[in-house]
């Protein structure tokens, strides 16, 4: 289905992955976690056993560093049988507080892209992660004067963006979403009845992860770069 | 100052400790904590510690549970000299489970006060907490209907409420916030233009106090119950 621009009054796009790195840093937090408890388990069950933590613990923590720091705290009380020293507590908060105080690593292309959509659209912040965590890193990309405002979502499934078309009075056809993550930001959006485009970044995270049975059929564009969304502008 | 109602056209709610309790189960935490930790220091201390780790960490870890725990975390491994044991560790990840997982008991004649001014303003939640808790509780409260949507601020300073009015497209005389706290829920929307409507909750958290300076001559309204706020309207 090709995208009339002419009936887009708002443009979202994701932020983590999609304007600048995140998924990277997560990663290397993993490593890092992984080598604090290397005398307990193999870096490959202490990951598997992480991410068991982090799904199990999203319907009360959601998602976001702070979520991600207390699932690792009690990952490694179990992994270790309690054995773990409290010297090791203190270096999982700090990785949490590291990851916090990260630079923003703006992706290719991305202030070109924004300050051209930013003349012609509304454009909004739609994303997942602690507001806070993400007003601090709009506010060091510099991006901050080309959205309208953030939207935090608790999860960015079809409810949630139902409500944000509400809450931003625009009918589904008139909502175009940009992001890196089929599950979160294109699929429910389709499923809506609202436009989508697919930038896939290099890392996706496992619960992020789609089949290909749920994407078959779905009418969504890929790009193989932020910036050739303004080929589709003319 | 008198509110003149025909000109409002958004009420926002706090929603701790005005709708419903809130910052009793944070000093029942702090209670809870200072006995796990009654070994090392005394009750006074720990709750001193614990205040200024959770000051400290605000620029960083912003307001809710989740910052809350990852705080007592920090503060108990300083008060212990790391001599606390995992068991503590764990016994404190808990305390802020339960925490999210508490039950929602509204304050007096906020169901009432909702349907009734729903039928004639727009009424919106604003609040500072995660946004995710936030939305856990307003399902529990079966308040939702009476809300058009929820507003997670980071912070709640006259910048944030003026982003807020500029997302809202209204005046600032055209909004009324009520709220049980003069520093987050009043004073900033009264030097910003909008009016304001205090209703104090028995508890207040140390970091909300105001001084007597700060309140001096502003112009906001003072009521015992929020249920008075139905004579305002008349």
């Amino acid at each position: 289905m090709e995208i009339d621009f002419k009936n887009i009054k708002v443009i979202g796009f994701d932020a983590d992955d999609t304007l600048w790195v995140n998924e990277t840093y997560f990663r290397e937090a993993e490593k890092e976690f992984a080598k604090l408890l290397s005398k307990y388990e193999t870096p490959n069950k202490i990951d598997q056993e992480l991410f068991k933590k982090e799904i199990g613990n999203l319907p009360l923590y959601g998602y976001g560093v702070k979520a991600f720091v207390l699932s690792m705290v009690e990952s490694a009380l179990e992994l270790s049988n309690h054995g773990v020293s409290t010297k090791t507590i203190e270096a999982i908060l700090n990785i949490g507080k590291d990851m916090l105080n990260k630079p923003v690593d703006l992706l290719e292309g991305v202030e070109m892209v924004l300050k051209t959509l930013s003349k012609k659209y509304r454009l909004i912040l739609a994303t997942k992660g602690d507001l806070l965590d993400q007003e601090r890193k709009l506010e060091k990309s510099g991006l901050n004067d080309y959205f309208h405002h953030i939207e935090v979502l608790s999860d960015k499934k079809e409810a949630n963006y139902s409500k944000l078309l509400k809450h931003l009075e625009i009918k589904p056809s008139e909502f175009l979403m940009v992001g890196n993550s089929l599950k979160s930001d294109v699929l429910p959006l389709v499923n809506i009845g609202a436009h989508a485009i697919h930038v896939p970044f290099h890392t996706t995270w496992a619960h992020e992860q789609v089949t290909e049975d749920e994407k078959n059929g779905k009418a969504y564009k890929t790009l193989n770069a932020l910036t050739d969304i303004l080929n589709l502008l003319n």
